[in-house]
């Protein structure tokens, strides 16, 4: 199992009408958390795509517990629980400054060739660097 | 059951460098699809809130099947299988200009009075309108 | 002169707390209008990306005049004032429901090959197709 | 004179298919530098909204110099050239890691009374911690 742990503040732009984050910018959030879940690995996703990769996301799910607000600082805690394959799926733990749960996620990736869009397993540079938290 | 239909054309603002529509971008497409779906019943999202609720989302999920590319017409079949009591849930099956199947989601979302912002039931105004296509 | 004119309608995502538009999501509409504006030529941005161009914005420009509020139907009339060289210029104005001007705007887009990222003059099947409304 | 510096880091969610951040996007990234300009002289645009006022922009102006990419560090360097009075204007000049200045912007916010949506001055507590560094 592998954790990581990113902090992000809410913008104006991010919030809607009703005052609260609007429900479609999680993702963007969950975005940055999982490239910074890399990031500590030592793996960019930039460089991931430079070297001839994309990683789309082909599911993604969401439970609102409660409602998080402008300017709000953002604690997410990211997990990899399971060794990827030819997916990887990460989850996620969004807590605001008074430590309250205000939703859980997770979305699962897979691995493109950038050329072909086909297929392919999990790149070697990020096997290679998460394989250590997956030892029994 | 209801079953409402409405097409959206994918905005350059809404792609992303691998050049399909970014994930987080769906949200907007299916707040788009229930609100035309309940304006299609006669009522429209806005008179909701000023008449005193509001509906967020408690629970979103998304299958991703094909990319979404930009300047694509989608069409959005969006169905509420149940009739609303405490919750509405929305279904949401997005096709590409060739037909194909392109994602599937659902959103859960609750009501709340605005100014306590405390759950209550379906609104009057939604659940006439609604109950007939939930005869028996 | 060219004049093209869009309707768009405001989404709940494109809302702030203030309970306007986000300042920043009125470049997405006049996007949306100018890719109208050249569509009502004949002429569609994605089929001008496909045949090999970009066409970047280095310039914009927006005052606001009144809040653009939820759901409203704005009515976006789009000008080129000037036959298009190595730029293209276009102006906005939008208006609400009530027929009231809230913004007026104008971006400046330039005409890149796609493949070296280099400037080139007004790609032909756009000088064709607008030359007739720059005549003498 | 008063200046500010803020980092900011690209998402993926910001970039469009010319692999470039949407020209749309950096109204956000100056949000977030005013905000943190405010922050810096110990002011939360959050608290100048919990104590009643709006700060609206009434006007914005971007020249874009150099693309923009993803995950990108970008360093905003925020300007407040004339003491503020009924508007605050904000200057911005965005500089990417190889600190080459990629575009220059400004804003100008109007003061609001949020209960009444009516123009006032500047908040006491802007123009107290700001006067200092507008003495001749």
């Amino acid at each position: 199992m592998y954790v990581s742990e990113t902090k992000i503040r809410v913008r104006y732009a991010e919030t809607d009408q009703m005052s609260f984050v609007y429900y479609g910018n999680y993702a963007t959030y969950f975005e940055v958390a999982r490239v910074e879940a890399l990031r500590n690995l030592g793996v960019t996703y930039k460089d991931l795509e430079d070297s001839g990769y994309l990683m789309p996301v082909i599911e993604y799910k969401i439970k609102f517990l409660k409602p998080v607000l402008y300017d709000e600082e953002l604690f997410i805690k990211t997990t990899i629980r399971d060794m990827p394959k030819a997916r990887i799926r990460f989850e996620y733990e969004c807590f605001n400054p008074k430590d309250e749960l205000t939703n859980t996620a997770e979305t699962t990736l897979v691995f493109l060739r950038k050329e072909t869009r086909k297929p392919c397993p999990v790149p070697s540079v990020i096997r290679k660097t998460i394989e250590d938290f997956f030892q029994d």
